[in-house]
């Protein structure tokens, strides 16, 4: 995880410190406007506000109001709804690729298994940021600095996945075919499920990947 | 298909029709500007317009250029941007359901080879539609009207798919679940591809399709 301090650019209100979460909050006096934006803070509202009314219910105004500093004191730190955005994908793509990066490293799994656990990370994400996943994994909607760091990170948790599929391929667990293309196949059942899984369903995140690795991984698996 | 001939409101200009492409063109005087709108060419126009710019690069008024048709006329008969993509929408589907259709009424098929042909359709569709198939498969940008009748669409052409899997299921070659769930999984995977298959790209529909095949196919399969 990269917890970042970031100084806004000074104004004539004064400085306005971005904290993460590790960090204490800064002090300010009894009455004062709050200062600090947090970014994990601002990461639930926006997350919250696309599980009430998707994309279009994102907006500065409304994340100011629910984390109680001005729109003035937000709009300096996160000038646009696009920057908004970025701050929610930030923490969707790292917590997705810290937990691919885990499964890579545990060298006490086998090939099988570790394809199990990523399908099963991909699924288990979906579910749960299905209101915004899809807005993200387009690549769209964002600032054009963050747009770069989508294309670096796709490519890099890509390549986690690679990894793992070019083992299960030597092993005999997916078809013997260009990895790339067999990662983007299965990533593609993955994602997907952002579209149409509900909590409400009549599956749940494991289920659904149980099925899913029945489906892709070769037998013994029926 | 559903060829139609809608007739749009008449103004002082005159009526507006609007020809399916079954129709034969509509007469005019030389050098009178063009009225009569053929909404399988606005498709085509609107589907250039995707591959060149994406769904930023859709406009009535650089479609109504290359129609060579005023602003005005095009206005009258797609009167937003919404209503231009809505004639690409119905095109996608209607070609797509089309040939689904097909493959399921086709009594000389095994279940299997159902599965094998669905699944083509699929992933063909969207490497060749990859510009805007998934603009459309959200369900958004489209107007209320059109929604409704996506919604309605996706219901019969996964109604299509079920009766398929069901089968396929019965027949062993696609694990033993939910068959919605087996459906949405699989078309996961095809629809995806429209994200990141490309023409210059190391591999065509058909390969693509194989691999796929390979994945979700009960063995023997590899």
């Amino acid at each position: 995880m990269s917890r970042r301090t970031v100084k806004a650019p000074a104004d004539d209100a004064g400085t306005v410190e971005v904290a993460g979460d590790g960090d204490a909050p800064v002090r300010r006096g009894r009455g004062r406007p709050r200062r600090s934006i947090d970014r994990e803070q601002v990461a639930d509202v926006v997350e919250e506000l696309f599980e009430e009314g998707g994309y279009e219910a994102v907006s500065i105004e409304e994340t100011a109001k629910r984390l109680t500093v001005s729109r003035a004191t937000l709009y300096r730190t996160v000038p646009s709804k696009e920057h908004l955005l970025a701050i929610l994908f930030e923490r969707m793509t790292t917590e997705l690729y810290d937990a691919a990066l885990e499964i890579v490293e545990n060298a006490d799994l086998t090939p099988r298994e570790r394809v199990e656990q990523l399908v099963r990370a991909q699924i288990d994400a979906a579910f749960r940021q299905r209101n915004y996943l899809l807005v993200f994994f387009g690549g769209g909607n964002l600032p054009a600095e963050d747009y770069e760091k989508w294309k670096t990170w796709r490519r890099r948790y890509e390549g986690l996945w690679l990894k793992v599929v070019e083992e299960a391929i030597a092993n005999g667990d997916l078809p013997d075919d260009d990895p790339r293309l067999v990662t983007r196949l299965v990533t593609g059942m993955t994602t997907w499920v952002a579209r149409w899984a509900r909590p409400g369903g009549p599956h749940d995140a494991g289920h659904i990947a149980d099925v899913a690795l029945r489906l892709v991984l070769s037998d013994p698996k029926r």
